[in-house]
């Protein structure tokens, strides 16, 4: 069976010194309660939740997977998922983030990273099914009803309820526009919903009394394309307006994915038959509601990239202490030995660093990124929320893409380093990779995070959540050029981040002369960003080191991991420079 | 079903045009019966056979797998496999480059690469068995007695029997130094070999009346390490040196893994208990015998990556045309169409036009390697075969390091083209990321490559190899520096080149001071190798492209292949070079 520890000096580094996140919560509103025992106490008891309940079902889970009865429509979960989310529900795990008029815990939601960080880690598969309610949660919650809040959000707060996110068609993926299910009104009020929704997470199973679909749709008067989508609560069972539960409405699972991993997670073909719905905010404006929701999910698709990469240095670095192969080139490390462990090889050190790197250094993102969640939320200035509401909507598209696309690294070279054992089952690495391979895919792909950086978040939006990023990374340089701790790595950034300011502007001209420029850049230069961004958590971390409750060897840990970082990551950027230069000229169409 | 139809086009413009296979084979000994038509023949038969008999059991085997019974401790092959291995005997496939005297056709090592990659896009996991008996009948030809030749070689040539490598340990797998299975003499010459191998491909299945096992053991008196290692012939059912088959030896399978992919190869653990064998060779020279086996099997691992790819390119491409999905940013393609195919999104035809980069430079490398076995084995000039067996030693650990890793790249990108049907088991991507893992670790990972190539074939051997190559390159661009057809890439790769040398004398001397410097750098010196050596192969193909027999559009494919190279892939060595020039000083000891 795989390791799977928490690694809590690292998140409590991540979020009390390096983001000072103590001082930041307690100044936003009913911050007083957030106190650092409160949150070393959540976090103390998520990792051993996650250690003794959910790790130890990650294999048995993947080996398993879901079953689907085609007689009864239903869906059975692996041996022990349903009894784990009994637990999850029972210790508030998913309200720990909600607000507490609707029996949340009203918890930050940089809180909420963490912890989702670890359930990732202990059981990606299992993760998806509380990830989706959450995404259900926040919609609702933004755009319901009263009633609809009232019924729907506290089962979903307690756990009770599950939800989903019923978006993709057959021939509607990426392209919501092309979506066909209909919804007719009915004389109450409700609607009729019908079509076939397909890659549905959580959209049967075992876990709950009922499930509450979140279904995008059009009306009979919506207009064509992406502007004429509503969306509407579809719940399995219905439900009145007094919350009384009713009779099965009429959707049901008609089928589960065979998929590369995540197999302990069901991903239904969704049939809606006339089933009863209830519109969720205007008519026609379905997709801002579904932005609520993605957005959050977004970030925590990113989250369990660093998730699963944890899991798979965990492993990887104990087997390269463990695994005597080779001696050392410079001579036996350990001569009583017959070979030296793996360690010993620097090139299986240049493995495991690069998963450290992306693996820490994507820690502080994500966190990062969920503090600026907390601070729109509770901040008591506006311009404060603003500005930390565009920081966040430009940091999502980067922490999803960038962790996302590292997770296939990391989890490829943690297989790598057990050699052959790697690609057997028992030493479940592969089952890391093939998890892993999923997360660039959902919740828009990478190429779609590309496109929402550089179309919507640089190019429509002006660029607002780059300009506050890089005027902190600028007062970071300046703060610090003559801090011996840290002068090494400022002036590669100060120059990294100049160069992004730069690139960005050449790439706004060159798509304004030509809009296919900007598809020809965007994924390149999402990477360009996300190595940039990155480069600034290691400065930070390095300097946040420094005077820290870390002991000296995990404070030498942190520059020698920032060192590898810039002499061997960062330089990537260049050749993401170099293609955005090349332009859409040389992605000519194919013979 | 994935599709797949052999690339003979591509093929014949790699050997004929860029290579000009048919007057250097036609010059080396027996080349005038090796005439294009023969060649072309061949060719065609070999397309016929991959696509109908082997593609189609490709997903079959993958859903299906081997089953081992432990009663009998025998294998049952995916239901097809058997009688395709019957088709494929029959054809004479087996011995298609084997010797004349022990039944084989001797047809150009060339013309089995090619053949090699249709039958590892057709079936990754069937085209593991013949890889196996390839090595086992090179070993035996150039180490074997003669009574061993015999009586082994014409059974395996004919496809009757099938070979195996038995190297691994549970204890030792890069590292064969630490192997313990013992080979004790008997009076009569023979060995008790005793000891328990691993992940021993082909080592149990039901394609055959006999299996050749050749085993790596010490003899009694061996040194340690890895000059105490012995090769020896150990069959599946004794042999008298008259030729006559006997009783079953001691040897058996005692399982079979379960992978992340190529799930209808048999990967089995085999026990060998006083069985009964041969030495092949001299004592303790069993090295020396092992890698003719493996780097023939190197050679092929590389062809299986660009195999793989090729398939994966095929799949991606054709969805990429059919699949309507969104708008091209500059307006609509196909304004009756409810979207526009996926190849109207520039980063979909990035993700093409990699894999093209990679599969079709990765074909000239591949078939340009294998064509340097025919020279170092039938020209007529000492020098010649001595320059093109050092060009051919330098160029496998470049093959099978680059074309493997290019293959997760290529496979990765493949499914992501799909979005998240690339994820779901019937869509076959999948399947081909899985099967793909498996390359970069068999046959010597990665990292062996990379010590290989830098280690052993540039600082054991001075170089010789790179000195012809670079020497080649040279020539190429100095003949072509004022030619407007490959000009434009004539200046790149000479600066590349260049650089190549000076940075092997850079790390050279580091080296010498430091030899952990060798193991930091070796890695990113391989690929800094792989991506200039496909630079200059996507040159001569731009230069080969005129005046060939492509089409008009074909040609220009080739021309925009090469600038996407040289733009968007090429730049990559910049990263590497950082990489090596930071040094082993950026891979410290992990906390």
């Amino acid at each position: 069976m795989t390791l799977y520890k928490a690694p809590l000096d690292d998140m409590r580094f991540a979020l009390y010194d390096v983001l000072g996140a103590e001082a930041v919560l307690g100044r936003l509103q009913g911050g007083e309660a957030h106190t650092r025992d409160l949150l070393d106490a959540v976090l103390d008891e998520a990792a051993r939740f996650n250690e003794q309940v959910l790790a130890p079902l990650n294999a048995s889970g993947d080996a398993e997977g879901c079953h689907y009865d085609k007689a009864t429509a239903t869906v059975a979960t692996p041996a022990g998922f349903k009894e784990a989310y009994r637990q999850y529900a029972e210790g508030g795990w998913a309200g720990l983030t909600a607000r507490e008029t609707f029996g949340g815990q009203g918890l930050p939601a940089v809180l909420g990273a963490l912890t989702k960080e670890m359930i990732d880690s202990a059981n990606l598969a299992w993760g998806i099914y509380p990830l989706l309610s959450h995404g259900a949660t926040d919609a609702l919650e933004h755009h319901g009803d009263d009633w609809q809040k009232d019924v729907f959000l506290r089962p979903l707060v307690e756990g009770r309820w599950t939800g989903t996110m019923c978006l993709t068609e057959p021939q509607a993926g990426s392209d919501l526009g092309l979506l066909k299910t209909r919804a007719e009104p009915n004389p109450d009020g409700s609607y009729r919903v019908t079509g076939t929704k397909i890659f549905i997470s959580a959209g049967e199973h075992d876990f709950a009394e009922n499930i509450v679909h979140l279904v995008l749709a059009r009306l009979p008067d919506a207009p064509a394309g992406s502007r004429g989508i509503s969306m509407l609560v579809v719940p399995k069972f219905r439900v009145g307006k007094d919350g009384t539960m009713g009779e099965r409405n009429h959707v049901a699972a008609g089928a589960i994915e065979h998929k590369m991993g995540i197999k302990g997670s069901a991903t239904c073909v969704m049939n809606f038959d006339e089933a009863e719905g209830w519109l969720i905010g205007p008519p026609h404006k379905g997709l801002m509601a579904m932005f609520t929701m993605m957005n959050a999910a977004r970030l925590a698709v990113g989250i369990q990239g660093l998730a699963v990469s944890e899991r798979a240095l965990q492993n990887s670095l104990n087997y390269a202490r463990e695994r005597l192969q080779m001696r050392a080139l410079s001579g036996p490390r350990l001569p009583d030995k017959p070979a030296d462990p793996l360690t010993a090889h620097p090139d299986v050190r240049r493995m495991l660093l690069t998963q450290r790197a992306f693996v820490e250094g994507g820690r502080v993102l994500a966190a990062y990124a969920a503090l600026q969640a907390d601070i729109e939320a509770r901040a008591g200035d506006a311009q404060e929320r603003k500005t930390a509401g565009e920081l966040l909507s430009f940091l999502i598209p980067i922490a999803k893409g960038l962790l996302t696309e590292a997770a296939q690294e990391c989890t490829k070279e943690a297989l790598q380093i057990f050699g052959g054992h790697g690609y057997i089952a028992e030493h479940g690495m592969e089952q890391f990779v093939r998890d892993a391979r999923i997360i660039t895919l959902y919740e828009g792909t990478t190429q779609i995070q590309a496109l929402d950086l550089l179309g919507r978040k640089i190019m429509q939006l002006q660029g607002a959540g780059l300009k506050h990023f890089l005027g902190e990374i600028s007062a970071f340089c300046q703060a610090n050029q003559g801090n011996d701790a840290v002068k090494a790595f400022v002036g590669p950034l100060a120059v990294a981040a100049k160069t992004w300011g730069d690139l960005t502007q050449a790439v706004a001209q060159s798509a304004q002369a030509n809009p296919e420029e900007l598809g020809a850049a965007a994924v390149d230069y999402l990477y360009f960003s996300g190595y940039v961004t990155l480069a600034y958590f290691w400065a930070r971390s390095v300097l946040a080191a420094e005077g820290s409750h870390l002991s000296t060897e995990r404070r030498q840990a942190k520059r020698d991991t920032a060192g590898f970082y810039f002499a061997r990551i960062l330089p990537r950027i260049h050749v993401h420079k170099a293609a955005i230069e090349a332009g859409v000229a040389t992605l000519p169409e194919l013979l």
